[in-house]
């Protein structure tokens, strides 16, 4: 099946302090957002690419796409006011049929296994969500100001890219924003009821202080 | 109030490779047990130091107390079969009316702020236990096989150290242990209710794998 990807990447990324948004820091030697872009490529060379910009960032973006092939070759959307708004308007640039991924441009270090597991749970099942274990104890805060020990065996913390079919998320999509829409996959949810986990992989942490970027640097040669 | 911190490193650490068990690995050329054990005395010097060891590491402990001071002054104990037996032991070294940390050896990048914090919350109210927030999305697998989306912000990540008031936790360790104990927090709230939470520091990370000892090296001269 035809496969797309709509890289979301329209934050401002503060966190990182300085004036560059993280996706166009230079991670060894070449721009972030293109290391995620070459991920999906590498996995797909036919993948449909769109990538979702702040208005504000296209002069960013252009002056990259002098020096990328890859870049040039990618369908822009615009951002909207919130994450909700932006890929829903990726979403207008994508067919009904066709497999699509909803991607961090921030999370360069997707591994190929990752990619093939969450498409490949879409194809079969609608969706793929790629989860990795909890590390840590957890504790829920509850109403009385206290907090409760949670079995960390049963929590998964999410990845992305959330797959889909996009007949599917283009119709969830429609929906008026709640404000329990905190990934993609509470969207498609809410419409089509329980999203399919797959293993995500450990490394593919989503980059947002410097850090993290440190550690970025680190990885970013050992993932496949 | 005097103070005393129980450091376990009773654990095998198979997951870094190699031979060497990874409190005794080189982190900036020093063992990281010494970088854990100098923040405690860094925050009082007064504090008593016990670590509680697998007897199979009793050599490596020799061999590294040779060249540190500070490892000469510590209280060695005995490490159980389990975390919980571990614990217990160290409990034995701890005299009552005394406050308490109990502190993972592979948690270097403590802040003195965080030490700070923890203390002084079992001091006032009888624990300490230091949390920070989640940053990605997480889901719960239920019974049916499916997953609901969670409320992150209502979610924390436990760390360590986890202070307590010594007669309770000492109190705490006389039960039976409890598959639902998943770490010193849930053994005393099973006695004494709900425990204290103050915030920790980002960078005070477990360190589990080769990848963590290399992030663990970016950090270390940055946290106070």
């Amino acid at each position: 099946m035809k496969k797309a990807v709509i890289i979301v990447a329209a934050g401002s990324g503060s966190r990182m302090g300085g004036e560059l948004p993280k996706q166009y820091l230079e991670l060894m030697g070449k721009p972030l957002i293109m290391h995620t872009l070459e991920r999906f490529t590498r996995f797909d060379p036919e993948m449909k690419l769109v990538v979702v910009l702040a208005p504000a960032h296209k002069k960013l973006w252009e002056q990259m796409a002098g020096s990328y092939e890859l870049a040039r070759g990618v369908t822009l959307a615009n951002g909207g006011a919130t994450r909700y708004d932006s890929v829903k308007n990726g979403l207008t640039h994508i067919d009904e049929g066709i497999i699509t991924g909803i991607h961090d441009a921030a999370r360069p270090l997707i591994s190929q296994d990752t990619l093939s597991r969450s498409y490949a749970a879409a194809v079969r099942e609608g969706s793929g969500i790629p989860v990795i274990e909890m590390d840590e104890s957890i504790r829920m805060l509850n109403q009385q100001g206290g907090s409760v020990h949670m079995d960390r065996s049963r929590l998964k913390r999410v990845q992305t890219p959330q797959v889909f079919r996009s007949d599917r998320i283009k119709q969830a999509y429609q929906q008026a924003y709640d404000p329990a829409f905190t990934d993609d996959a509470s969207v498609y949810e809410s419409v089509y009821g329980p999203v399919t986990l797959v293993e995500g992989n450990r490394e593919n942490i989503k980059i947002t202080t410097p850090i993290d970027m440190k550690l970025a640097s680190l990885l970013i040669d050992s993932v496949e």
